[in-house]
């Protein structure tokens, strides 16, 4: 590590000349692979785009000149350029560093990440303030071609080629988002990367002219021999000149010296360019290479075999949905599943397997992935849209444009509700039954377990309308397996009957109340129990009746309060009149919620069995 | 009318001989402009697409092919062709006949459309659910030239070149959306329009070939002589081409003819065709060939003068928005303003003339409109996005993830928030409080007034941080001019203090507010009135104090009540303990609303001042 010692603040790289490139990416590798295999994070992206964030750096003069890291977890490597190795220590922890772009560590992260395809945007946004402000800055955009999938980059492309802002884009072409990529545009990159496209105009243009009466034949021939005059001619990058947007490439994304000529060129331009770059998603790590999809957001893991350190024991809910799917496939033949680039992830890759023309990846693109459901489910299939929560954010005017208000029957399958904790702000689910059940038509569920996900499943697929069933990252609860009342629409369930104080918890909160309960009994306090269950409708006969039996009602759920169960719950108490009751709503207070571990989020946000415990026994102590 | 009287069911066209589709044309062209200039609507699209549509229903078999009309309100003459004909007496009126496609009126409706860009995503899961059934039937796409500006067309398109289901995308070209179109893509269709992409790259290929030495000047005369081979090989449609999709075009969008031919043509070859159709917005009637943007939408005209019969007296809320930021932009040079595709809509027009460099159409782009502003606000500007409340709801998350994540100086300014009437469903502007209000750091102000508006702008370009401003469609409010409380972050505003029963209303509610308060006064039931003012943060203090002072609590909000004002206010007094005082809640409940007039759209929903009125009074009654 003699080299990366000397790295401490922006720019410090500058120091190092050509022939130590090579040696300072290798330890920079070393040092990724030996944090990452500690702590977890993003790997293969960030093995991919080490001497692209060095050719930056190389370039560039930062922090006036700007990066922006489309959906940001590949900026490890410009982490450690800006002189954060330390860093790397707390990586994704509790206050610790965080693995995305983030303001407030650095000035050289200027514009914070995490979902996809928003950095063209947000780099003409910059170059056009530079422009209005008669500064001069270079803005580059970094941007993978699974980000160009998404539609927003497309808006961006477009208004670019109007605006011809200056500004460079680097489109990071390693044929992958998380799953392989897919769609016109990747086969339009891949022909490129091959110089397919080229071959095919060229073999065009000699046919063409071979069809020229009487002179064909021998001007086909000269100008086959002239090829590299047409290659100059037939550019490859015709999709981004059609848009206004100059394109160069495709160069080595492995090659640091090239990189760097060619980077200054497109700048010299000053106007707005792709600069298409080819790089290897994982490289330098054999098993990464080979496995990008599992090192893409990886758990910490043995270097050597590049195996997880704690092996999987439990199912996690994507499991359980993922082979209640495969499952329910065989009995419903018009059950569809589709997903946005996430089909491992989400769990549908044994569907995938077992029914291939049902099962559609649509690439980065919640907004089509939803419309295209609504499409589906207009002629009587029954499409299942897998996805996390943070991402169908992306879709809420199609869920409420193009599914609700036809009422059309889609069921959305959302993974990652509530806290995942180590990614951070941009990936929490903590807003999906507030965007959610504001919407007309939408039923959303919150299953408490394993088994209650796979009943309403059961239950989504018989419902006539659009239903939404959330469930948490990570290990399924197998707890309360006795408890399963059948699933009737809107009807939340009874676990436990008790005296005084009724606890309702939400999804995954249920766990947590569950154990609230536990505790409480050993102290002999005997609350009620109960699983929301349904979070729309709310189950009004059910909160009467609690109203009516208990002095304290405590609502929990893993989500803002503004637009959320509790608050649904407090607003229908205080109309109906019960005023007998008193409501304690635990949520998350109005605020985003950074990375760290999901117990220490919960501790702090005070949505843990302590905090409910705490509630309950100062009432009991006080009434 | 002697040929549209003989159709009165889907494909009763068919009985007419090729002579007679110019004069069914002139009759239907006749008879939109005599329905439309008398109930107001949609105009100068629907003109522009008679000939289309006729030819999609001359080549098809309705129901069984099913046409999606893209934003839906060019789809008047599919009516008229599917036996709705009658309907136009109430087009656009409360139970009568919507302006855009309903599935409930016909089932040649397949499916409902308002917002842009959503017809290929439907159309290929249509296509895909038909392969699944082994049924076959063709399924069309009428999308704009505009609405191709939208991401979600980009994302289906890229899905579509991988799917590569048999579908017809009729790309209909009037080189306008509401405004005039804007973008590479714009100019991209342009060029092929006039020819110029070809002679671009003709003028490229003889170029590079006049560079070969020794031998290119005289194969370029060559080449120069065979145009018409080069332009087999060069097609215009290369973007298309790219993304997998078969390009056809351009062909006249006003011959029947030609257009049955392509249409058939394309149908034959069973995979994903752009048909490029070039059409003239308005055509047939020279008011609105020569003004397409104020014939879009066009309120009862006179049609010999082209003019409205009533005339426009007072200022609407877009124009005190539109005129008070053209103030403020000499005041503060770095505001600047974003639309897609509305500058006139939402007022930008005198601000885009007076500083077109701080003005920026984007296209119909919501979602990089708002992405764009933040990384302009990145970077120290003031970005002013105006768009009306449903369209925003598209940039749900780029509001949260990529402004409020990072709490940006971003300024919403929400037009068209509340009911808006005849536009029906897709346009009602009454979930925006409840996306709005539940993501952190969001202010959101719903002004009382005119003056009150203009006030807010000032509150809000002083503010550092993401701010809404939300107002409601058609004529401002001159009222409760004396009150105007300085604004202050996060307090309400008391109008008039009484005693017994307290009335909040939100935005537009005011003015109603104050006409139930104006009636109830001449009752000598004096009440006290307040204005809400903000939204968010609520003004818990003045909640508090209402409460004290008050046994009733009413709120009026033109809203759905999940996620809105009221329910906030109903659970902040539960979980604040104040059981002293009874809370009603006047809001939308859980329902999408339909089309008709404002006035009795309210009286509907009862949230008017009759319906205040009569619990006011009840209440004094039984108190």
């Amino acid at each position: 590590m003699n080299l990366l010692e000397r790295i401490t603040q922006p720019n410090d790289i500058k120091q190092f000349e050509e022939e130590q490139w090579g040696p300072l990416a290798d330890e920079i590798r070393t040092f990724l692979l030996n944090r990452v295999s500690k702590t977890g994070g993003h790997l293969a992206s960030n093995l991919g785009c080490v001497e692209l964030t060095m050719a930056l750096h190389l370039v560039l003069n930062l922090p006036k000149d700007k990066i922006i890291w489309d959906v940001g977890h590949q900026s490890y490597t410009h982490k450690i350029l800006t002189g954060r190795k330390e860093g790397f220590d707390t990586l994704r922890q509790l206050d610790g560093m965080s693995g995305f772009p983030k303001r407030v560590e650095s000035d050289t992260d200027v514009f914070e990440t995490g979902h996809s395809s928003t950095s063209i945007s947000a780099a003409i946004g910059m170059a056009k303030a530079n422009e209005l402000k008669g500064e001069k800055s270079t803005i580059v955009a970094v941007i993978g071609d699974g980000s160009f999938t998404g539609g927003l980059a497309y808006e961006a492309l477009n208004n670019l080629g109007r605006l011809k802002s200056s500004c460079m884009i680097v489109l990071n072409d390693n044929e992958m988002s998380i799953d392989e990529n897919v769609g016109g545009m990747s086969s339009y990159l891949t022909k490129i990367r091959v110089g397919q496209a080229y071959n095919d105009m060229k073999s065009g243009v000699e046919k063409g002219l071979m069809n020229i009466p009487g002179i064909g034949e021998g001007i086909a021939k000269v100008v086959k021999r002239s090829k590299d005059s047409i290659k100059g001619l037939l550019v490859p990058g015709m999709f981004f000149e059609d848009l206004g947007v100059t394109y160069v490439g495709p160069i080595d994304g492995h090659n640091v010296g090239q990189m760097i000529d060619t980077f200054a060129a497109a700048i010299r331009l000053e106007r707005p360019v792709v600069v298409h770059v080819k790089t290897v998603k994982g490289k330098g790590y054999r098993y990464a290479e080979r496995h990008p999809k599992y090192f893409h957001g990886v758990a910490p893991f043995d270097l050597k075999t590049g195996k997880a350190l704690k092996q999987k024991t439990k199912m996690t809910n994507t499991d359980v949905f993922g082979r209640k799917l495969l499952a329910m496939g065989e009995k419903y033949p018009n059950l569809v599943a589709i997903t946005a680039a996430m089909a491992s992830g989400t769990g549908l890759e044994k569907f995938a397997n077992v029914y291939p023309k049902r099962f559609f990846d649509v690439g980065i693109a919640e907004q089509h992935a939803v419309t295209f459901a609504a499409g589906l489910a207009s002629e009587g299939m029954i499409p299942v849209v897998a996805v996390y929560s943070s991402f169908l954010q992306r879709a809420y005017d199609q869920i409420l444009h193009d599914v609700c208000l036809q009422n059309l029957h889609v069921i959305f399958a959302i993974d990652r509700s509530g806290l995942v904790g180590e990614d951070g702000a941009t990936h929490q689910g903590i807003f999906d039954t507030a965007y959610l059940s504001q919407i007309p038509n939408m039923t959303v569920i919150a299953p408490k377990n394993r088994y209650e996900l796979t009943k309403a499943m059961e239950f989504a697929v018989k419902h006539n309308g659009p239903v939404a069933i959330k469930y948490s990252r990570g290990d399924a609860y197998y707890g309360l397996k006795e408890q399963l009342e059948p699933i009737c629409h809107g009807k939340s369930e009874l676990l436990y009957e008790g005296k005084d104080i009724a606890l309702i918890g939400v999804g995954s909160m249920v766990e947590v109340a569950k154990e609230a309960y536990d505790r409480l009994q050993e102290k002999d306090i005997d609350i009620t129990l109960v699983n929301a269950r349904f979070i729309k409708p709310l189950d009004e006969d059910m909160l009467l009746e609690l109203a009516e039996k208990h002095s304290l009602v405590i609502t929990l759920e893993e989500h803002v309060f503004q637009g959320g169960y509790g608050q649904a719950v407090s607003a229908f108490y205080m109309n109906s009149g019960c005023k007998d009751v008193e409501v304690v709503n635990f949520a998350i207070n109005d605020c985003f919620v950074e990375h760290g571990n999901v117990d220490a989020l919960r501790e702090r946000f005070g949505i843990n069995a302590d905090s409910v415990i705490e509630v309950v026994e100062e009432f009991v102590r006080t009434t």
